[in-house]
């Protein structure tokens, strides 16, 4: 433990799945990592008074509060952490650049281009004061992601040739499955594509560190009709889905009345990045047997690079610079000391999970704004990704045609 | 052994790759299967007689010619097999029909879709003299594709959501490569798409049952000019690539002068299929690492099922209507008399290769043969594949648009 | 969050490798799981002030001691939990014991038969007063080795034949490691065999429901002279290897003297175990490339389980009542609702690290000591594996003759 | 093809499961290799005329014959291929060793060591006269297997501290399965132990180039009593079980009456190997859902090597002087033209067989004969091993107690 006494007071905003997950990182990372800030769970937020308050014991916050306003214009808070749906992102987050806070806010940035924008310029107006933002790509931080960001950094893959990405999930395939908010547009603003889509786009972008600059893309919704959920009048399928073990916002019964699904199960595109490599993506949730299967695979004309979120603590790596006989896809179990974030964990083999990438998000967070450092992904990095996200949606209505992205360099030229 | 007596006389043309892996299973294919009739490994032909001595010497036939249009005059062959690059399919096969003999053509069918169109509707008038006709997507009879397309038959995987298709090598990835008769378009009609992208069509539509109706793709070729094979004259860099070792027509050496790739290096589109699936295709030679990785994964509203070239042994096989505790992905070794083709090989456990497909495939072509039955696929299922590629470059060429697969059916109303 | 206001204040002594683990989940089990009491981390103990003040800062206890009889004594700590090397686990359990604390011991449970005897004995005597104890065989509670238990006790493998189990790691396979305290037997007890072997004796005999009834060993130590840890006088090995960071004691430097290494690096073994089986065990800190590779796999006359320790999220499981084209090994990932201990953590195929086998050992032992419940494994449970220890080494003291392994039920009779 | 027209002309004694592989592999090998002489398949020999006359029909000998000793009496015949079961080998190996005849006889070389002794001191006589013979442990010519030893050989390894083998079948798991020869030891000599353990007994010590010199073993017999095969008098089960497609000598229907099972179903041991190794091994054809799972893992100082006869294409090496945050087990698709016997084959990724072992014992058979060269295993390698399964049955009997290999040097002294 640092011998500073410097603390971050964090207000968390929403407390369903993602603030589960930041729960535990905020509440781990500084018992784990030597940083020159420690973050204190001061003050969370929900709409709904019991159930919040609720949340702030079982979760660890010292407090709570019902307004999001209240938590921004408190003086005690320096962090402010969105984990609310997509739709109340950039209200929540510009408000809070424009109070001085901290921010970081879960992915997707925002529901739409023009929100995305606009926090975008916020960010940087308030870089400049001194405030730090960040968009919660939490798998950058995956070990065996940073480690494919570095071996490409190095020059090990060589010149990107391919991109393959999927981001495979199965949990609608069930046509019974009621219509929870994830499934409806003016909330989640896409499906598939904003969900989990936007993590493989994000994540072929930073590994690679190059920028997909064209689409064509097909979008499906296999099952247009489903059950509304139980008592889902107003906020109701939100809050019943809060529950930590419930990641998708399910809930157990729903009544007999059907609404439209209006979001897609599915995206499919081809890319290209610049630099010249080819891609494929794929977002389904349509994929019986994949629960969270993001799996990327990248040929550069040296080597290889293979991850599976599901085997998350492994990555595959082909050095087509060795011996011709003894070639092929190394396991490399990413659990090493000389591994990005592992050496603060257990020895060699002693295998990590899902949430230690938020923790690891944490730290770095935290060390960025201690030491006043940009966190990355910026705002503007996440407006990237909603630019792609855009194009997609944009091809896939017009008939698949090539929709060039957008460059996100307008937001600063506007 | 059947007590039959029938003989089927093969004459061979060609004697490069697939000639080798066709002399393999029709020196096999009898000696495994109990068939109404033995095929007899009765002439080779090729266009150097020196070469063409040899090879008929090391790969058991009883004869050579230089001249394929001997071959088909002769009355002692019943059979016609070519095993020619793709631009002298079309010309061999139709005489071969012409003269009323069996033919089994290589993939893909033709270099063009006119030549297909002509070739199915010689096979559809030949057909009804008693002459059979098949092509050779020997991916067909690996044991466990044949058992996919059965799970799939047999409603085990429900509605088809998604196919996605990947056929990957990488041995061209280095510059200094030469440029073979497979990286030039007048030879091979084009480069990864149809050498490769052909078999991934063909298994997926054979699989499911579906037609891909519709594609967007994006084609490559990364690198543009290759130095010239060594002394590549006329058929110089056919016949230097003829060794069985040497799969892709390589050359160890090679002059200074360079040369244009013609073809593609890599093509990726997304397609639908009859019935509501989306499906992302990929074929590349400059995959790193990957060298024969023909992958399939397609996922059904009951079920998924995996395959993978490298492992073809093996099929991994997703039941959505198990125990939900229980439910993952079953790798079942296919060697188990029970599987297709397996029970006339070893024990359980003891795994077949690669050119079992082909022993597979002659078997199932001499009991149609000799039993007066059509065997698959036919030149119009290959037809069909002929217009998906045909599609795939068409929407290449224009900017990735999306593009109808023309109907098969067309041929017939000509 | 439950009502109860329940406290079980709990004082940790020793926090190196194991109690850095056992930290954290003391930390996080009461965030996961709705439980009848809450654990108060509010004590730890060390030998070295500075060294425990710094550890308890990091780790998050409220306050710290040099003293563990201290500790013992204190009328406000209801639970103590060893976590210091094997020489000292039996003075400070049964002290705790006497004084009424529930005991919470690292495995293995002592470094002699003696020593677990009376510790064995000691529990069942303080069971009577409803004081609780348990030994911290922590993989009994990977969700996946739990699976495993439920389908043998269902009988969904019946007759067990066969048990093969490996434990297999490297980090000593350089010879210029040096000579930390897990490499001395009067500190460790013994080498690979009592550390990690002790795992997989205990996990087998869990998973089947059957004990090792006899065995024949051998061991070796390969390296038997190694450098002394740099100023390795006393404790100080013990102290330098106290970071998280480091679960073996490893230090950085060392000086020029040697000591002799006086454990085994290796032990294998076969056994037979009550009710038929044969089983064959191997424990080894020589597997170069091996860095937690617990392996078991269980054969029985319905069919099969397979686990990895580097892979925890997966379990493979056959079943030969399948229809005989459809068996194989099915990889479940243990990352359902459905599956042990997973219904409070993140989505499916969210998948978790070996920490959280402490967080899911804490929640039993919690719900039992609030429940007044007996938490497993006993001591009488850790006393048997000792036992099997024992005879393990006698086995290989004796050229590697039978030795059957010495009933614990003498313990009671004694 | 060879310019040679030098012939070895073989004559094959049995034709059931590994005839049917020999045969496979005698056609093969000279259309697939260049080498000094040219297999033909003169003649088989089996004791029932029709079915004899059928298998040359079937596998391709020019004629047969129902007595071994005609086929050693001729002079047309230059190769006397053995493979029949294990108690007619001495006698049919001696007769045409003693003939002048080069010898290639399945394993186990024999029955008892005795005969293995004999077998031995024959070769070793008939060598000066420029006979040759071989023991077919074919599993030494799996490329990857082969890639093995050359990894050791070359010091890649280091020091060889452990080796772990298992060769696992599950054919006999049903307790219906019928009591055929392979369960009796006058005909088998043992079961699991001679039949699989004797590959894994050869395949480690040729690997590592060490021999075991003492063992620690437990065998067992799960099953004690069986149905008698159908029609099973005299000869009836083995000629029953004659058909290529039922390796292990089963038949479909089965009578009333029940027999002793007189060989173990399964062994197990521990055991050094000369040069400090400790090892495990084991036999069994009681591991429900393990077909063929000759597995090997092979530690060293500097390195690890895995091998799964099920994936023969794949060889895993573990390579520790590689950098820590890139070392992995690298799956090595041992298709290349740079592994051994692959450049004859089809282009990298185009995966053999297990039948090919075959073929490649043969080319080294052929090439050793052909060039006066001694082929590999000798009947003295096959003989020691022969000893260690002599041991392993020895300390079995005497109650696991450790038992030291005989040397097989005693033979040459004798």
């Amino acid at each position: 433990m640092s011998t500073t006494d410097r603390e971050l007071r964090v207000g968390m905003v929403g407390y369903a799945f993602m603030g589960a997950a930041h729960s535990q990182a905020w509440r781990t990372v500084n018992r784990v990592y030597d940083l020159p800030a420690r973050a204190r769970m001061a003050l969370i937020c929900g709409r709904d008074a019991a159930k919040v308050a609720d949340a702030a014991d079982r979760l660890g916050w010292e407090a709570y509060t019902t307004d999001w306003r209240e938590l921004i214009a408190r003086d005690d808070i320096d962090v402010v952490d969105v984990c609310t749906p997509g739709d109340s992102h950039a209200e929540i987050a510009l408000a809070a650049l424009a109070a001085g806070k901290h921010v970081l806010c879960e992915k997707p940035l925002a529901n739409t281009v023009a929100e995305a924008r606009e926090m975008a310029a916020a960010a940087a107006t308030a870089r400049a004061a001194g405030v730090r933002s960040m968009c919660g790509f939490n798998y950058r931080r995956v070990p065996a992601v940073t480690m494919m960001r570095q071996l490409v950094a190095d020059g090990r893959l060589g010149v990107i040739r391919h991109v393959r990405a999927t981001y495979l999930q199965d949990w609608i395939v069930d046509p019974q499955f009621p219509l929870v908010w994830r499934l409806q547009r003016d909330r989640a603003g896409s499906g598939a594509l904003g969900d989990i889509g936007a993590h493989i786009i994000d994540l072929t972008q930073f590994v690679t560190g190059r920028r997909i600059t064209g689409v064509s893309a097909v979008t499906e919704t296999f099952v247009k009709e489903r059950p509304l959920p139980a008592g889902s009048s107003g906020l109701a399928a939100t809050v019943n889905g809060a529950g930590a073990a419930d990641g998708h916002g399910a809930v157990d019964g729903h009544g007999p009345a059907t609404g439209t699904v209006t979001v897609d199960d599915a995206a499919v595109f081809v890319a290209r990045l610049d630099g010249g490599a080819l891609a494929t993506y794929e977002a389904s949730r349509f994929a019986t047997g994949r629960k969270n299967a993001l799996r990327v695979e990248i040929n550069g004309s040296l080597g290889t690079v293979v991850f599976d979120l599901e085997r998350l603590n492994e990555l595959e790596f082909y050095d087509a610079t060795r011996p011709a006989a003894e070639q092929g896809f190394t396991r490399i179990l990413v659990t090493e000391g000389e591994h990005p974030y592992m050496s603060a964990w257990w020895p060699p083999g002693h295998i990590i999970g899902y949430e230690h990438s938020f923790t690891h998000q944490m730290r770095d967070f935290i060390e960025a704004v201690a030491t006043g450092a940009d966190p990355a992904p910026s705002f503007a990095d996440a407006l990237q990704v909603q630019l792609v996200l855009d194009a997609v949606t944009r091809s896939a209505d017009l008939g698949s045609s090539w929709t060039e992205v957008e460059p996100a360099l307008a937001t600063v030229a506007a």
